[in-house]
C-alpha cells in the first residue's frame, strides 16, 4: 500500500497549527519526501515515519519555506549513522547553498549524498527511478525556477481469472506467478498453458502529482494528468486572485480547474495563506469546479490507490532526464 | 520582570518530546534569543512570544543544531514586515553561510540585519548593549569555536527609606524619583535633601549565563560568576564522561561543579542526549554537587530575579568588544 502524509500545509511562515511545506510518500517501507521546509524532521517524528527509510527527497524550488528543513534533516540522518546513499533532486543552486552550511560536506556526512540538480533549461523528464516507481518532473510557473513532480508506480500485472486457470490445469503458486509474469507454463503431462485468456491486461500503477508553488500552467497540468491524487498550490481564494498572480501562486478554484482539466481522480489543496485559519472556504470554492477536493490535513494518511480500470495516462514526463549530477 | 523560556533542550537531533537548542529571554516586552536551532520559530509561537519583539539573537557556534533555525526565523520576520534593525551576534563565518541561502540578502529582507561576527581571536568582552542590560561573551571549549554569553541587567537604584524621606520633607513622586537617581532635591522652603541616609546602596541587576556547548572551562565559569540563573550544557551523565570529553560536552556533574565554583544561584541543565528520555538521573547527579539544580523544561517560564543583597560579581566579561561588524 502506498500512502501520502502531508507534513506541512502552510505557505511562507508557519502558524500555530500549520507547518511549512513537506509531504512524505511511503510505499512498502520506503519513503520519498517532497519539499523540506523547516520542521520537516520534527513532523516525520510526529508522523511515525522512520527517517532512515527516506530514499529520495524532491525539492520544488529554492524558497526557504520549502528548503530550510533540509540541512537539519541531512545532519540528523548522519547522526543516525545512515550509510545508504540518499538522493536529493532539487533546482540548480542547491549544492552551493548546502556547501556553505556547516556539517554537510562529504567528510561530515556518514552517507553519500547524491544531489541531482535540475537545470533552469530543464523542460520535461524522469528525474528518479526506484524499483517499483519513477518520478518525473516538469517546470512550473512561480517567481523563481520551480519544478513539480509526478510519482508513478510501474505498471502492475493483469489479474488472473482463477477459474479459467484451474480449468487449464494450473494449481500451484509458481504456476500462477509465471502466468502473471506473462510466461507460459508446461504442466506435468506436457501440456503448455499460455497466459492468453487467463491473465487480463496489465494495469496502470498509482500516481501522485505534487504541484507547488505555481500558477496554473501546462507543466502542472501534465504532471496531474489522470493522477490518483493531485496535491496543488491553493495559497489563496478567488477573492485574492490578484495577489495569487502577483506572488506566483494559485487560487483554490484554479487548482480545481487544473484537476478537472487534467482528469485527476482526487485533489488535495495545500500551501494555505495564514489568512485562512480554516481552509473550508477554499475547499468549497474548489468543489464547485472539482467535487473530489479536500484540504490536505497534516499527519493524516491518504491512501494512494490506482483504480483498476484502464485510463488514458498521457503523462508528459517521459524522456531523457537532462538533470546533471552534483560535481 | 525578566523571564527565561527554554525553547529546545535536545542535543544534536530532536526527539519526539525535545526540540533543538534555543532559549528566549523576555524583559519588559523585549526579547533576546540564545541559539536558534531548527524549529525555534515554531517554539516561539507555542511559547506565545511575539517574534516581532526580538531585539537580538546570540548564536554560540556554527553547528546545525544551534543554527539551522536562524534562516527561517529571519525570513519569517521579513514576512511579518519587520522594519526595526535586528542584531545577530554569532561566530565568524555566519555571514557567509547566510549569504549562500536564498531570501536573506539585504535586498530580500524588510529590515536591516546587523551581524556582529565574533572572531576566533576573541577573548572576552561586551558584545551587545541594550537600554537596561548588556550582554558579554567569553570563548568556551567545544569541538569548534564557541562563545558563551552572559546577560546582565544594569545596576538598579537603591531602595528608598520612605520614613526617612518623609521626615526630611520629601512628599512628591518627582522628588522620590530624583533621590532614586542619586540627585539632591531642593524643597519649596529652600532646604536641600541629599540621598545620603535615605537611599540605600545601588543594587545589582539580574544576570543569566548561557554556557553551551562546552566542556567545563574558565570562560564558562567567568560567565557563570554569581549568575542568578546558569544554563549549562549537560549532554551526558558521569557514566558517559569519556564521551563528553570526546565530543566537547559536559556531564551534569561537571555543570554542577561550574555552578558551585562560580557561585551561581540556580542551575538549569540542558542539551540532553536522546539517550536520557527522562533527565531525572542527570538532575540527581548534579544536585549532589549543587542542590539548586533543575532540568530546563521547554516552554516553562523561569523568572530571572536578582537577590536584593549585594554579592560579589567579578564578572569577567567587561572590556572592549573586539567583535567586528558585518561587511
Amino acid at each position: 500500500m502506498t500512502e501520502l502524509i502531508p507534513l506541512g500545509t502552510s505557505s511562507a511562515a508557519p502558524t500555530r497549527t500549520r507547518h511549512l511545506a513537506g509531504t512524505a510518500l511511503r510505499c512498502e517501507g520506503r519513503v520519498l519526501l517532497f519539499d523540506c521546509g523547516e520542521g520537516t524532521q520534527y513532523q516525520l517524528l510526529h508522523a511515525g515515519v522512520n527517517r532512515s527509510r527516506i530514499e529520495a527527497i524532491f525539492i520544488t524550488h529554492l524558497h526557504g519555506d520549502h528548503l530550510f528543513g533540509l540541512p537539519g534533516l541531512l545532519s540528523t540522518l548522519s547522526l543516525l549513522r545512515r550509510a545508504a546513499p540518499l538522493t536529493v533532486v532539487a533546482p540548480a543552486g542547491t549544492g552551493a547553498a548546502l556547501d556553505a552550511l556547516p556539517g554537510l560536506s562529504e567528510l561530515d556526512l556518514t552517507y553519500p549524498l547524491e544531489l541531482v540538480e535540475v537545470p533552469e533549461t530543464f523542460s520535461s523528464g524522469e528525474v528518479y527511478a526506484g524499483d517499483t516507481f519513477t518520478v518525473g518532473a516538469r517546470p512550473l510557473e512561480h517567481r523563481v525556477f520551480t519544478v513539480g513532480y509526478r510519482y508513478e508506480e510501474r505498471r502492475r500485472p493483469g489479474r488472473i481469472d482463477a477459474g479459467r486457470a484451474r480449468a487449464a490445469g494450473i494449481s500451484e503458486t509458481w504456476q500462477f506467478d509465471a502466468l502473471r509474469r506473462n510466461e507460459t507454463v508446461t504442466l506435468a503431462d506436457g501440456a503448455v498453458v499460455t497466459p492468453d485468456g487467463i491473465v487480463g491486461p496489465g494495469r496502470r500503477g498509482a500516481s501522485f502529482a505534487y504541484v507547488l508553488d505555481s500558477r496554473p500552467c501546462p507543466g502542472g497540468r501534465d504532471l496531474a494528468r489522470g493522477a490518483d491524487i493531485l496535491m496543488h498550490d491553493a495559497t489563496f481564494g478567488e477573492e485574492m486572485l490578484d495577489r495569487a498572480i502577483e506572488t506566483g501562486h494559485a487560487t483554490a478554484r484554479e487548482a480545481a480547474e487544473v484537476a478537472r482539466d487534467a482528469g485527476a481522480q482526487r485533489l488535495l489543496l495545500t500551501h494555505f495563506s495564514s489568512r485562512y485559519a480554516d481552509p473550508a472556504p477554499l475547499v468549497a470554492e474548489a468543489r464547485a469546479v472539482f467535487p473530489d477536493t479536500e484540504a490536505a490535513e497534516e499527519l493524516r494518511r491518504y491512501v494512494l490507490d490506482a483504480g483498476d480500470g484502464e485510463r488514458a495516462l498521457g503523462v508528459g514526463v517521459a524522456g531523457a532526464a537532462g538533470a546533471g549530477a552534483r560535481e
